[in-house]
C-alpha cells in the first residue's frame, strides 16, 4: 500500500509518519511506500518499518497544478491531507489562506478526479467551521457557521469533499480535529497556544501565563488521540459514514482550571504553581467566540476514541515528549 | 444610483429589471443607470423609468476575469448576482456547474475586492443548500447539508460571501429563494417544474400531469414575492443582519393537494380537473429528499414578506402573466 501525507513536516504529519513506520500497516494491508510532502523538507520517520518500506520526501507548493499532479500521479491508496495555513495566518494573509486552504484542497480533489483513481482521502478539517452563537453542547446536526477565513476555507473543503465523494471521484472522510494539546515544542503565537503552554512549560520547569479565567472551557485531544483519529478515518468503511462525510472528532470538554488541577495531581503543587493567572482581554475575547463542547455522537458510534481524561493527556505528553520523566 | 444585474436574461432577472425600471428608485435613491448582463443578450425592460434612466446590456461569461472585471469597473452601488447554472445541469455537467456557480461567484467577489469599492451584493442562494434528513420545520440554526453539486456550489458561495463581507471587501446579503411558482413560460425539464405546471397549464386550457401524490409538501414563493425579497435585500441595513449573512426566505409550505384545491377555488372545477395524478417514482424519489418546511424567523423579523396564501400566488400569476383573465 502507498500512503501520501501532505503537510508531513507539521507536528501531526510527523507523528503520523512515525506511527505508520512503526505499525508498517494500515487498514490490514502492508504499507510499502510512504510519500511525504510539505512546503519545507519533511523528515523521514525515525522508526524503521523494516525492509520494503520505501520513504520519499518532496518539497513544493500544493496549490500549483504541476506539484499536486505529480504527487497524485503515483496513485496512492490513502492520502492524508494535513497541509494548511493555520488560523491566525489565514486571517492576516487573506490571499495565502485562500490559495492554500481552498484552492489547494480543491486542486487536490481535481487532480485526483483527472487522474481517474479513487483513493481514500482523509481531510483534516477543524472545529473552526463553527462560530458563535452555539447550542450547548453542539450536536452533529449543527452545521457550518464559521466566523474566520480559516473556518470558511475548511467548511468549503468539507463541502467539496462531500460532493467529489458523492460523485465517486474520491473516497473522502473529513475529520474536525479538536484543539491538539499538549503540543510539543516552543510556545507559538496562536491564540490557542496557551492550552498547551500551561501544561508544557510548567512540566519543563518554566513559568506559564494563563490569559483566561479558570472557568473557560475548551475542546481538546492529545496528539496521540489525534493520530488515532487519522488512522481510524483511513480504515473506516465508507458505506458506514453516509453522505455527510465530515465528522466532529470526540474531544474532551475541559476547563482551564480543571487542566491545572489535573497537572497538580499528576506532577504536584510545585509544577502546577508555575501557572500564573493573568487575564488578557484580547485573548479572552477571541476565545469567547470558540466552541467549547460537542456531542460527537456520529464519530463515537463510528468508533473514534477520545482521550479518557485530561490526566491521561498530560501523561501522554510526559511519555511521548519527556521520555517518561518530569524534569526539574 | 447604478445597479448591475448578473443573470438578467432569466425569469427573475427580467422581472427585477422591469420592477426597477417601473420604480425608478432603490433604497430611497434614484436609479440612473441599469447594467444588464447574461450569457445570452438580456432584453431592456419594457417599462420606461423616464429620462435619465440609462440601460446597457452586455453578453459574456462571468467566470472570465476580463468580463467580470469590466462589469465591476463601473463600480455599481448595488449588484444582484442571479447568474447560475441550474440544479439539473450542474448535476449532469460537473465542470460547468463548478465553473459558473463557484468560480464565477468567487471571481465576482475577488473582482470587487481588487476594484476597492464596497457595493451591496445580493446573492441568490437556494434551499438546495439543505439536504435530508431535516428537522421539521427547518430552523435558522440548521445550516449547510447539501446533497447536490448545485447545493454545494451555493453553500460555498454563501460562505465566501460571509467572509468577504466580514473583511469589509463587499456588503453581501445571501437570500435562499424558495421554489418560485408559478413560473411563467413553457414547461421545463426541472424536477421541480410540475409545481408551476399544475397551475399554469390548467389555467391555459391544457392538461397537466402531477407526478407526486397530493400529500407532498413544498416551500414556494410567487415571482412577485421573490422580486420583493431581492429589493428588500438590497435595501436592508447591513448592521441589522449580523455575521450570518445568508437568510432563508419566507415561503409558503403547501401540499400539492392544497395547491390544486386553491386552483379549484380561484378558477373552478373545469380548470382544476385538468390536473391528472400520475405518480412518477423517479420524480417522487427526488422530491422526497427536498426540504418542505422552514421556520424563517430571522428573515421574517428583518421584514421579508411571504405570499399570504396559495390562492394569492395563483391570482398573481393571472394578473401578471394572463392579463387578469383566465383563457378558455
Amino acid at each position: 500500500m502507498h500512503v501520501l501525507i501532505l503537510g508531513a513536516a507539521g507536528m501531526v504529519g510527523r507523528k503520523l509518519a512515525e506511527r505508520l513506520a512503526r505499525d508498517g500497516q494500515l487498514a490490514g494491508r502492508t504499507v510499502s511506500q510512504l510519500t511525504l510532502h510539505d512546503v519545507v523538507p519533511p523528515a523521514a520517520p525515525a522508526a524503521a518499518a523494516g525492509a520494503g518500506f520505501e520513504v520519499s520526501a518532496h518539497t513544493g507548493d500544493i496549490a500549483e497544478a504541476d506539484t499536486i499532479n505529480a504527487l497524485v500521479a503515483g496513485k496512492p491508496d490513502v492520502i492524508f491531507h494535513l497541509a494548511a495555513i493555520v488560523s491566525g495566518e489565514a486571517e492576516t494573509d487573506f490571499d495565502k489562506g485562500y490559495r492554500i486552504n481552498l484552492e489547494g484542497t480543491w486542486g487536490l480533489l481535481e487532480a485526483i478526479r483527472q487522474a481517474e483513481f479513487v483513493p481514500r482521502l482523509v481531510f483534516t478539517s477543524s472545529i473552526a467551521v463553527f462560530g458563535a452563537p452555539f447550542p450547548e453542547p453542539i450536536p452533529d446536526e449543527f452545521h457550518h457557521t464559521p466566523l474566520t477565513s480559516y473556518g470558511v476555507q475548511k467548511a468549503c473543503g468539507e463541502l467539496l469533499l462531500m460532493d467529489y465523494t458523492r460523485k465517486g471521484f474520491v473516497d473522502g472522510v473529513g475529520i474536525r480535529l479538536p484543539t491538539v494539546a499538549v503540543r510539543p515544542g516552543k510556545p507559538n503565537k496562536a491564540a490557542s497556544g496557551f492550552f498547551s503552554g500551561i501544561i508544557r512549560e510548567p512540566l519543563s520547569g518554566q513559568e506559564a501565563v494563563c490569559p483566561v479565567g479558570p472557568e473557560v472551557r475548551h475542546w481538546v485531544a492529545s496528539p496521540r488521540a489525534s493520530i488515532g483519529f487519522l488512522i481510524h478515518a483511513a480504515e473506516l468503511p465508507g458505506e458506514k459514514i453516509g453522505p455527510r462525510r465530515s465528522l466532529t472528532m470526540p474531544g474532551l470538554c475541559v476547563s482551564v482550571g480543571e487542566m491545572v488541577e489535573a497537572l497538580r495531581r499528576v506532577a504536584g503543587d510545585k509544577v502546577a504553581d508555575r501557572v500564573r493567572w493573568e487575564r488578557d482581554p484580547f485573548i479572552d475575547g477571541i476565545v469567547a467566540g470558540w466552541p467549547q463542547n460537542f456531542n460527537p455522537r456520529r464519530a463515537t458510534e463510528l468508533g473514534f476514541q477520545a482521550d479518557p481524561d485530561f490526566e491521561t493527556i498530560i501523561r501522554i505528553h510526559i511519555e511521548d515528549e519527556l521520555g517518561g520523566r518530569i524534569p526539574g
